[in-house]
């Protein structure tokens, strides 16, 4: 069954079921935001062909990613979700089990995090595009701006980097990796395979941060911002992106870079370029004073790690990158400047 | 040149100047909603070939409708606008000025109404698609719904309906009307042609709507709920959906609706088709006491009207639109069903 068989208010039938109660019917949805919280809009678009293809991944996979990026924005704002709208143009072609397929990847990302679907808008269109606006709450002195990163923070990475890319790689192309030799047996393998893909196919935001910083916030005397932003075009662009914004350098250490054992066992010629500039691993990268990064990271477990440091501007073109190195503290390899020259580009 | 040859930075440095100052640059715009308001969200999205083309709407006119679409769905629900997201798909070779044309028409009229571009996102596409997505506050009290329609209640509209439509098939076909022979000169014509084109090009949301509903509210010894929504899918069902969602009938007059006089002299034969179906004209259909009903239509002025009232759904089945029908005062056309059966189909 195709979706011009369904007609408009089939459709709407559908997808009824998969948002939030008493949000549809109106011209637009009533939320209620928490008193005296400001509001914080992302917003994201993904078009088949550009950010996603039925070869790498299924419509469940698309709905997924799809609000795990804006959820990620979210949790980079340092701000809760408080629900999501959907703009979807789809060609009247398209199979309707993959609409439905679409909203269950949706509603199973947003369950897991408390959210849902407030609103939307559908229609015809060529080219199967799927625009998310999230919304989310953070009380003032909580927001997380690219802007505030201080002199002699330390640099938090909460997770892995690289994964998404080379899971990415691995459904392209399935052959790639099969020779990796270090394995005793396929069982590692298969696993580190598995785990790959799945960091590609379903990101985890990293709302579960937030809570965190909150008791860290609490138990400091200190009070100290928190600068940063989530690394969905690649760890090089976030880190690149916070100094440009807060005026400042930094230097980021190479054996400090979180590579899962997956990556660098698969792929240890590229784990290193895939973690720096692979993108899409929406993990958060984040500023702050020295001994809380360190309790955070302790706090966070698995993958997070102190990458580096914030550092005086010393040039004073705040436009060029030659303020932000990448060191090796070993002295194997020479120090070289990070940029956004291998980051994705969307046009 | 084209989007292309100005790649991503030089892309964001053109659409920056045309948003709110303080909101780009982070993973999410900061919204600051008036303390004790419920929030609005609406969303729109809008496809070449779809909603516009080259032929009927230059990229400014896309602009300014793609916005008082958005804007209009606000007033619809009583909301004063907080701002918009805009998330933006362009194929590479769009030329530049396409783009700075559509980005003014949207300031356009978001400077009209004093709002703004808070935020967005820019990707590559075969097809050009706009996804607005507005943000409104409204206090509970005030919100606007299409459920809240009450038995006796008149039905307001706020402006004259069809002029879209028919300024629309104008653009579509120049030679059209212009054999109207009821005008002694072509001045008239001219006037008349114009003022159709504009209305298609250049909708009005009616926020202006909203103080003078706070005005009567004050004024009033009554409390009542204002029910409605806007007409941007045509004033039959604009009145279909509230009567369906109320759960009431309506009854309304064919020598009520309000057909502009370059409508009816230009089309007389289609003026009634195109008034109840065309759609896109973005007025207010309001339910409201009749006494206060005839009030606004008196606050609003030129091309306000009552066109009818709210009945006691008579038959059980309310998905049918048998309760809902046009009556002629002057006993020359029979009595007919209202439905949705002419709307504008979106698939």
């Amino acid at each position: 069954m195709l979706i011009s068989d369904l007609g408009e208010q089939g459709l709407l039938n559908l997808i009824q079921p998969y948002c939030l109660p008493n949000t549809i019917g109106d011209d637009g949805a009533i939320l209620h935001p928490p008193a005296g919280c400001e509001l914080v809009v992302t917003i994201d678009v993904l078009v088949d062909g550009v950010h996603f293809s039925d070869r790498t991944t299924t419509p469940f996979d698309v709905g997924w990613r799809s609000v795990a990026a804006n959820l990620s924005d979210l949790a980079a704002m340092g701000a809760v979700p408080l629900g999501i709208t959907v703009g979807l143009s789809l060609p009247p072609t398209l199979p309707v089990v993959w609409l439905e397929q679409l909203y269950a990847g949706m509603q199973a990302c947003l369950e897991r995090y408390g959210t849902g679907i407030v609103g939307g808008d559908l229609t015809r269109s060529s080219v199967t595009t799927v625009a998310i606006t999230a919304l989310g709450a953070v009380s003032a002195d909580r927001v997380i701006a690219r802007s505030t990163a201080q002199v002699g923070d330390a640099i938090v990475v909460t997770g892995y980097h690289g994964d998404s890319h080379a899971g990415l790689q691995l459904l392209l192309d399935p052959e790639l990796g099969q020779d990796a030799s270090e394995f005793a047996d396929t069982t590692d393998l298969q696993a580190h395979r598995k785990r790959l893909i799945t960091a590609h196919q379903r990101p985890q935001p990293r709302l579960d941060i937030l809570p965190i910083l909150d008791s860290l916030r609490l138990n400091s005397s200190q009070i100290f911002p928190i600068s940063g932003m989530d690394s969905s075009d690649g760890l090089a662009d976030a880190i690149v992106q916070i100094c440009r914004s807060s005026k400042v350098g930094a230097t980021v250490s190479r054996s400090h870079l979180p590579i899962s054992p997956a990556l660098a066992q698969m792929f240890p010629d590229t784990a290193l370029s895939s973690a720096l500039y692979g993108g899409e691993d929406f993990e958060l990268v984040l500023c702050l004073p020295q001994p809380i990064a360190i309790e955070l990271v302790d706090r966070i477990g698995k993958g997070a790690t102190i990458v580096g440091k914030i550092t005086r501007l010393l040039t004073q073109t705040a436009s060029r990158s030659t303020d932000i190195i990448l060191v090796d503290d070993t002295g194997q390899y020479p120090t070289v400047q990070l940029d956004l020259q291998f980051g994705f580009k969307h046009f």
